[in-house]
């Protein structure tokens, strides 16, 4: 957790005062810094936001959309809400994809013996019974493979083995995530007969990284390798003529199941009818807990509601948290919520998302109408006590929220640290102990805060201009 | 690695050639200090340890005893040997234990469904096909678990939950290891119907750590848990009154295999028929890719041999280089040795073992008669340039060499830092990335210089005190 040093903390906080008394102090009511101030003094000091996750993490555990857990979780979202204060706990269905991984194998055959630890890519078909058995061709990167000659692919499996930078802001994700999302429809064109993907991931565990592909016409089987895996499968290829390999994926999809966004709220004391969300999903994959993804999120986004509901004086507008279903892989929840509510677009005044683990808020972005920017500066300032710096780079909306976007609902994003997010992301060390509940209370704070004083204030954020209104990727 | 400071460096080097200079200089040949900074640069500059171990990792991977992998690194050793400049490189058979995993599974099934990542212990029986379902019962520590009501373990299965310290010097292996070897034993005695033990590893990785536990006449089935799940079952039994657990375990014991010690040797140019014996073991666990445990060793082992096979003088007495078989679970190797050449063993004046990963040699102890210690602390003055300090507590003898102790044959023991050590012992994370190569340079420097020396020097050791023969655990 980065924390600002005391006497930088007092000078910004005095800054903050000054802005506040200033021109520009009907921006934020005149209370808001002490608001603020009480709110993040509370949940740093008393914040359950890490035994909201460990409640969903050791009575749910892992829940895959679809699966029964997946409505466990629902059952356990629609029964913690009321116990932490939130209004109008309610359900509003949505039909998920379902997918299963059943077993699954993969070793190197030829020239000698050798397992690999794989993962399944959600959404992958299975192999034929028994697995395949086949040559690997091996390529470094997307632009690598689509250059490549059919004739050296067709009939092989693909390793695609592109390292993933570890970064702060995630953009070592985005840059790798194409060749997941991609990988086996660019392979299947050159008539490959299964991929084989490093992990998308900045660890060097013996554990694979899951994560959603493309869905296509004609698949072929795709499952993520562990990154040591991946480095051994090089050092063969680099030592040997030909690699062989064996995989047996017993994945496949079943009809879409039924599953839901649950929603509570804290009724707003002036404006109930106008409303800031915060959101997080409640699937997660399959086989972690779901403690960082998003279990973090969804004990943000509850705690963010819990804090709000116990103040003596609601904010003016009404703090909605939905708990989307099924981000993971098909959006659903996130596209129902939108489809749902699309005709009370313009009462929703914001939205922000807590969708990248349980690390610590270091800055804070917008996406709005420009000519409301003195809003977000004074919103950014309360945020400046808890180390979270304002970046004037616009907003990147996550997935549950990216509909509301386009829809031209104001975007207010706080960045999370995620230089240690995608060692676990996606696989099954993504469990309670990867969270630091002193941490935590920071981000939930951070939320706190800022969706506190989205609902407060009196004016608004306006609406996200016509050309912005296209996901930038968070 | 830890590296001196160039000054402090240079003033051990002054102060370890003024000793040498002394009346002690008779100890160590005059040209020992010259030679033993001839070896290690050799070896930080142009070490091949680690190429050794990947050639093991990569052309044979996982070698449990017993299996065709074992046999595969019974022929890449005596493939390689002769490569490095080893002389008389043969096989001295062994038959040894062997076991196999087969498939296993374990979960919560109530009151709640989770999954939990096992690995049985080795040698484990396995369960009845199907698997086995019963409540769980915890214990902290093997203490505790002896304290327990009979009437509460019966039908039970026993959770043996003692957490494993960090340490330097593997202090908390001792302490925890006795959990795995013999929970299953004491759980049986109370009419427990399996073991479920916490992983003996310091890592917080979804990754269950294996590893050798006592044969008994009446066994359970007995399997660890990876810290994540068994921190998550400890919750489960604080908060619910009833916890069951699911195991099935596909583990058994199958009739004694083939295998064999792997021995090369640089011929000493005096007295060739006295010999200093460098130890590390050949088998590994099954699950990873034996990269620490043991290919790291091996690599020491075998660069220590290259090494001295490439001086333009060798030595006074033979270096021989022993591969071991089954260390893991059985130690069939080390006692074939020993018994094979107990009528040798007053002409091995000492042996050294590399079992403890691929980091920086810190330390080193010796044993030996106490008449003979100068030549120890001389021996010692030539490590210091590495960073590598004398400790003057008696020396811990790997289990390979105890044998060889027990016979009286004095042990140079080369601490190596083993801060990371347990974080991958034992674990299908035992991965070839998880070395760094100038480090275990270091080490493999460290080992050649201490083997070197005391093949080179004109006296001995002596002897291990008859009191002193009993294993000291490393």
């Amino acid at each position: 957790m980065r924390r600002l040093a005391p006497a930088l903390a007092a000078s910004i906080l005095l800054a903050a005062g000054a802005a506040l008394a200033g021109p520009s102090s009907d921006a934020l009511p005149a209370d808001a810094t002490s608001g603020a101030a009480a709110l993040q003094r509370e949940e740093l000091s008393n914040g359950r936001a890490f035994s909201i996750v460990q409640s969903l993490v050791d009575e749910v555990g892992p829940r895959l959309a679809g699966s029964r857990a997946d409505r466990a979780a629902v059952a356990w979202a629609l029964r913690t809400m009321p116990t932490l204060g939130l209004s109008d706990v309610h359900a509003e269905r949505a039909q998920v994809t379902h997918w299963e991984r059943g077993a699954e194998h993969a070793e190197i055959v030829a020239p000698m013996k050798q397992p690999l630890v794989v993962a399944a890519l959600g959404g992958s078909v299975g192999t034929p019974p028994g697995g395949l058995d086949a040559p690997v061709v091996e390529a470094a990167s997307l632009d690598a493979l689509r250059k490549l000659d059919p004739a050296a692919v067709r009939g092989k499996i693909v390793f695609l083995n592109t390292p993933m930078r570890r970064t702060r802001d995630g953009s070592g994700y985005g840059e790798t995530v194409r060749s997941r999302f991609f990988g086996a429809r660019e392979a299947q064109k050159l008539g490959a007969v299964a991929l084989l993907l490093r992990s998308v991931g900045t660890d060097h565990d013996r554990i694979a990284h899951t994560g959603a592909k493309s869905r296509d016409e004609h698949e072929i089987p795709a499952a993520a390798l562990s990154v040591p895996d991946a480095d051994l499968l090089h050092r063969e290829l680099e030592e040997n003529t030909t690699v062989r390999v064996r995989l047996a994926l017993g994945a496949r999809t079943l009809p879409p199941a039924g599953s839901a966004n649950v929603i509570g709220e804290v009724p707003g004391r002036e404006r109930p009818d106008e409303v800031v969300v915060i959101g997080a999903h409640l699937d997660s994959w399959d086989q972690g807990g779901g403690a960082i993804d998003d279990g973090a999120g969804v004990g943000i986004a509850l705690e963010t509601g819990r804090l709000i509901a116990a103040l003596p004086r609601k904010p003016r507008r009404t703090v909605r948290v939905v708990l989307f279903a099924n981000e993971e892989h098909g959006l659903e929840g996130a596209k129902t919520y939108a489809r749902d509510h699309a005709a009370d677009a313009a009462r929703h005044v914001a939205a922000t998302e807590a969708d990248f683990g349980g690390d610590a808020v270091y800055a804070v972005r917008w996406l709005g109408d420009p000519a409301q920017r003195e809003r977000f500066v004074q919103l950014a300032r309360l945020l400046a006590p808890l180390g979270v710096e304002r970046q004037d780079d616009p907003a990147g909306a996550g997935a549950d929220v990216s509909p509301l976007q386009q829809l031209g609902v104001p975007i207010l994003d706080l960045r999370q640290d995620g230089t240690r997010y995608f060692d676990y992301h996606h696989t099954p060390n993504d469990t309670l102990d990867k969270i630091d509940p002193p941490t935590l209370a920071q981000a939930a704070a951070a939320f706190a805060t800022a969706v506190w004083a989205a609902a407060d204030m009196d004016g608004d954020f306006g609406r996200v201009p016509d050309d912005q209104r296209k996901r930038t990727h968070h």
